[in-house]
């Protein structure tokens, strides 16, 4: 439904106020942008005042410069726990401007002060070199949304909320950003609401009209339309619309009061009833021009109210004094005088708006996560691990073991820790963890679904952009989760992975904002067992994507069996502040290490196996591998070498993590080139067997001593709907392969090894053609009886002295 | 508005005939997934006629074969140009068993005949290795849309609409794909449509219910509310819901019409009256259960209308004789002696049903794209070139001319090329196109827009998604484009381009499928210069992301200045079955080539730039450069080197085809080793500086003999809102570092060059501070002076031999 709202007196004295706050904002904003000194116009504006380059967007800023008062009123007047988040995050200057009325700027940086000398530093370092971003950017107290990328502010949002009951969370959406499609998708996340458990969101569509140089859609479709649209999307829709402030402030008033009314009804309603029925939750449609309050025409040319205002409306301010003189009558339009006392402090009346403490949604500790982060309570591995007789003695499917050890997790956390994913954690063979949870939804459920609940720990909508964006909101907010997915189509979210790594490069280097929990990825269903799907759900090119992040936070795991994920993923969890990427199958699949050495290996990142290796240490060749198909393969290339060429002296290097590849110069994780060269050796080649690209593995070892021996396999874009070890053949990463490529590598081995390199290549014939006649995979690449010659012949000892960072 | 729309009478021979069709369809799908053998099932079915490995997806299945039947007979009654494109793309079977009862899939593939040994065939390769993917792949006739990866349906629709106005593209939403990010984003495309010079998009959401393993979010909202959704995204909603057969029959065939008739009376007001005011647009929303007609419960489980009919619903066939009894019924019910002869033909009857020739949506010429592509008619890009007196002799916007160059392309194709962006042709500087076409928009349009008009060549929507899937459905239809994007966003379209590169390297294989026109992108606004935005705008990955691809089908350029730019483009342009990624400034930049060397260079790909070297064929070091501001930075440090250290003997490389910097055996472009090594030396320092992640020349340069001599500077994720030339010099990318790193690896130099390696470094530190003080750059860098010092010393000359492939 639409509703009407019935507005305040115009007399309420509420709204002096509030238009007051306002205009100090703005006031804040444009001299943000523009003023280098002279904060307060004590004297007419020369060009030396101006900055030199005038960077950042002013269209949207009076708009979140609006919002932000308005919700003050509304925490003040009925003590809610709420934080902002700015869709249209290139609107800076607002969040600075309202965090440094609010008194928390000076706080987190003491250096800008609330007085006029503050106001100048602020002013200054906007946009500046050696200053602040442009954008409302983790720098920003109160910010856990950038908003540099559009789309993301509702399912952030929405995040946030989750298990924190008593938090509103105000989502500005801008009417540019709505265009987009993660956006799109997200206002279905009010579906998975748990009325209960979960706080509330507050989407807030600003409709200014305009973007960089266009109309937005939503603003010129008719408005009963984009009615139509937001209450299918399942929202009661408050609208607040004029370009005359005082009329706006009082319908915004009310509508944020009656916004307040509603979500307390519903969560009242739940939580006291028990009625957790879905209703409509309010949403408020402004509707504002872009660019309110700043001048109306520039050159003769209208600029407020179109695109044209959405950067700097007045370009010349420098060279051109008309323009200048412009600037002057736009700021001073504000009353600075009226705001702001001699020493340019903001005006006691204006100081009081102000929430207290936390409360400031500028200092509110849910945009700051790391304040509240506790360590999840994580069980033992070992609980969960499995019996390994010798190696290759069991078989498991390392996700669904996974599963079992989420349950405790799960149970150990109940108000921390979630599962997000694409309708996928079924498939992924995660669904233990439905016996001590439920997916949350709030649709309509019906006796013959299964696992569905108003509240759980799962999450699954079919948007990866959403799942992403659900977690990271969560992760801000200082809480744990873990995002599974099919392996190709993580993709979908690089650039948003992109974004949330650039929060964390830069929080790093913020003391004031301590670590977040990690963001993990579990991507499984990989490109190796796409049997289903084929060509379409094969890449596995998003590691690549990662490890073009900054060092400092990012992290890729290859766990080759059961017991390594589970260590794997232990670590992952109890880890901060990074990025780590968990590839790994689903399928029954050989176990290699118990518990103990699976830890081991682990903390390692990458080791000898001693128990599939001959030799010591004088190998004739290393055989390397790196994820769950490459090491099956890879062994059963040891197994065939030890049979027909037993004389050659093989070394299996396994790596897990796969960072260790590079030199500690260039990540944490790097081994250093000695430790390299005692492993990988200085001159015996290398044949590797890669789970992803085989450059990859080049990019990562370069510049070390015997990288020109180094040999890869790995996926190379060949693939279709075929069988698991057709799959390997297409892509030459198959055992026979390896054999042939290892004996390519020896030239010393002599005519024997040419013989046996011809079995290997009628081998693979035969293979093929089996596999086409019989639609299945030759029957020996099931036979384990060649395990028998990779038995251990030694226990696993330290190859790697190095351990990986104990973080935490 | 939702419309009540009247049935036929039950009677009407019609319905008989659609539904004998549709079994035809079905059991041709069921036969493809279980069966090896017996496909008449002349006898009962043996464990040995099931496949051994059950890999398909049944559950969306027969709602594609149902509207294939409808679609069919409304093409017939109405001689209507229509193709089918599946979002459902897993339902591979439906698209093959329809193709194959039109006769086209025994025309294109002649071995699968059209009897019953075609018949056999035709089940035994679908999902088999050696046989065809499991979903609407490209090996499909009648496909341009795979569906592997969900969310691209409508954009790929409304694309192949675009100026083929006789066209219907029939669209099949699935209720899972409907929760994606770029599909929700996507329905809003009708905002875009020209009803004059356009086709129609007829969407058809497929609410079957259930996803892998959960309801979908459409199913579970209250009808009305969907229905609300859908009109507000612009639509007349037209359900068709029922479990029975015949009901469903008729509702869908009276919905059909009436569907056509909207569309036609919308486009005869807009052709014939000139009224082009947006009205809804029909949509179809299709409700039936998933997996219908197949078994209804399994083993006492409900499967028939849940999502456990999503793949194979009946997994034992083979061990399983309850399971095989319950295919055979299953198989039986479609009652295949009524719709296949003796020999295993479709009967007559139902035979005259397809259309006939290009009119069967399997065989339209729209559906297979380079049937119908035509060469752009492409100007001389001469024309545009800029005068280049000296090299650094004269300043332009490169984006900005090419935009002039654009304006003649635009001119002479005006039906068959588009320009697609996010809101940023004008901002990337191609705004002279609106000299000759506007903005298409079917939204309102107010008096103070620009360049917004019903009718044009420019689409702009702040969706890369659906930027990336109208382009991409244009170019599959036989037509041309470019699309311009940010640099760092166009990652949203990273997993969009896998699965176009996808379909480009597979159906380089298929001979009947023509070549289409590259996918062209404009990468600027790059991230050297996000002076308002930073680091969030900060990010030139697409390029690694790129060259993950399949060799054949990617090309990257980074043309330097304005003329190499058009020449690329112009490339580009005519070139097919590529994706081609060309990163180019918008901002003031200084030009170094004529049109003609220009030309040259580009066609060499990279080369000696002889003008700006010194010391001939034996330098003491080569300074490489790919991208315009890497370029300038490296022509400015052979200044300061020349000033310098005049003895030192320079060569300055520049690469604009990053592709030849791989070997020829990895890259068609790739330069050969002795071509590589003549102009990078085989044993002299090579400073390189690049304009993305410094790694990918190392990836690409491996295998080189002087690989161990280069050293890349390049974006190492530091960024922040300030100047330019901060930026390179937060990157170690600036001149002055430049100059360190040569002096750094020519140990030969001696203590004076000691002395200007401090001069270096106090310069940078000198320009930081001045910079931080005054923000802006140190005037010296905007000094132009140092340019005497590269001019000109002799002319260009080949360096290279091999030329670029001069496809087309």
């Amino acid at each position: 439904m639409t509703s009407t709202i019935e507005p305040p007196d115009p007399e309420d004295g509420r709204l002096r106020l509030l238009d007051a706050w306002w205009r100090a904002a703005n006031y804040l904003s444009v001299g943000q942008i523009y003023l280098l000194d002279d904060p307060l116009l004590r004297r007419p504006l020369e060009a030396a005042d101006i900055k030199p380059r005038l960077l950042g967007h002013w269209g949207t800023t009076p708009g979140l410069n609006l919002l932000w008062a308005h919700l003050n009123r509304l925490i003040t007047e009925r003590d809610v726990d709420a934080i902002f988040l700015a869709g249209p995050g290139h609107g800076g200057p607002a969040a600075v401007a309202n965090a440094w009325l609010e008194g928390t700027y000076s706080e987190v940086y003491p250096a800008v002060g609330d007085d006029e000398e503050g106001m100048q530093r602020l002013f200054r370092q906007f946009s500046f070199p050696g200053g602040i971003p442009s954008h409302v950017a983790p720098e920003t107290p109160g910010s856990i949304h950038e908003g540099g990328e559009l789309g993301y502010v509702l399912s952030h949002a929405y995040g946030a909320a989750m298990d924190n009951p008593d938090l509103l969370v105000a989502a500005v959406v801008g009417d540019g950003e709505f265009e987009t499609g993660p956006l799109a998708a997200s206002w279905h996340a009010n579906k998975f609401v748990d009325p209960v458990h979960d706080g509330a969101v507050l989407p807030i569509l600003h409709l200014n009209g305009y973007k960089i140089a266009n109309p937005t859609v939503p603003a010129r479709i008719e408005r009963d339309e984009l009615e139509s649209l937001l209450r299918g999307y399942g929202h009661e829709v408050l609208t607040v619309e004029g370009d005359d402030p005082m009329t706006v402030h009082a319908q915004l008033l009310a509508a944020l009061d009656t916004a307040h009314d509603r979500i307390t009804a519903i969560q009242t309603a739940a939580r006291q009833d028990g009625d957790t029925a879905r209703r409509p939750w309010p949403m408020i449609l402004l509707v504002t021009p872009k660019g309110w309050t700043g001048p109306h025409e520039v050159d003769g040319v209208l600029v407020e109210g179109t695109w044209r205002a959405h950067q700097v409306p007045l370009a010349g301010t420098r060279e051109n004094p008309e323009h200048r003189a412009q600037l002057e009558s736009w700021l001073r339009s504000y009353r600075p005088e009226e705001l702001f006392d001699a020493e340019g402090r903001l005006v006691p009346e204006l100081k009081d708006l102000a929430p207290r403490g936390k409360r400031r949604m500028s200092a509110n500790p849910h945009a700051n996560g790391g304040l509240l982060r506790r360590p999840l309570d994580l069980p033992d591995f070992r609980a969960a691990a499995v019996e390994v007789p010798t190696p290759g003695g069991s078989v498991h499917e390392a996700t669904r073991v996974l599963g079992q050890w989420l349950v405790d997790v799960v149970r150990r956390n109940p108000e921390t820790f979630r599962l997000f994913g694409p309708d996928e954690t079924a498939s992924n063979r995660l669904d233990a963890v439905y016996e001590v949870t439920d997916k949350v939804f709030a649709g309509t459920i019906l006796d013959s679904d299964e696992h569905l609940a108003s509240s759980g720990r799962v999450l699954e909508i079919l948007s990866e952009h959403t799942c992403q964006g659900w977690l990271e909101g969560y992760l801000l907010t200082g809480r744990h989760g873990l995002f599974s997915c099919y392996e190709a189509f993580i993709h979908l979210v690089d650039s948003m992975l992109n974004q949330h790594a650039k929060w964390l490069k830069t929080t790093r280097e913020l003391e004031w904002r301590p670590p977040i929990a990690s963001l993990n990825y579990l991507l499984t269903s990989h490109v190796w067992r796409q049997d289903h799907n084929g060509f379409s759900h094969q890449d596995p090119g998003f590691i690549d994507h990662v490890v073009n992040k900054k060092a400092e936070v990012v992290r890729v795991y290859l766990p080759p069996d059961t017991n390594t994920l589970l260590s794997t993923m232990r670590h992952c969890l109890a880890s901060v502040h990074y990025v780590n990427v968990v590839v790994a199958g689903k399928q029954p699949s050989y176990d290699w290490l118990t518990a103990d050495e699976a830890d081991l290996h682990c903390a390692r990142g990458l080791g000898i196996w001693d128990w599939a290796s001959s030799g010591g240490d004088e190998p004739d060749v290393v055989l390397a591998c790196a994820g769950d198909v490459p090491t099956l393969e890879t062994l059963a290339a040891v197994s065939l070498l030890r049979t027909h060429l037993p004389e050659l002296k093989v070394r299996v290097v396994n790596v897990v993590d796969l960072m260790r590849l590079q030199d500690d110069q260039e990540h944490p994780h790097g081994l250093p080139h000695r430790e390299f060269d005692t492993i990988f050796t200085s001159d015996k080649p290398v044949v590797f067997a890669y789970h992803g690209y085989p450059w990859l593995i080049h990019r990562l070892t370069y510049r070390r001593t015997n990288h020109s021996n180094i040999h890869v396999r790995g996926y190379k874009e060949e693939g279709t709907t075929t069988t698991p070890f057709d799959m390997v053949m297409m892509n030459d990463l198959d055992r026979y392969h390896l054999v042939m490529d290892v004996i390519d590598q020896v030239p010393s081995l002599g005519s024997r090894a040419a013989r046996v390199r011809q079995l290997m290549v009628d081998t693979r014939r035969r293979a093929r053609a089996w596999t086409r006649e019989h639609g299945d995979d030759i029957p020996e690449v099931r036979d384990w009886s060649w395990l028998d010659s990779v038995e251990p012949d030694s226990q696993a000892s330290p190859s790697s002295t190095a351990a990986l960072d104990d973080q935490p």
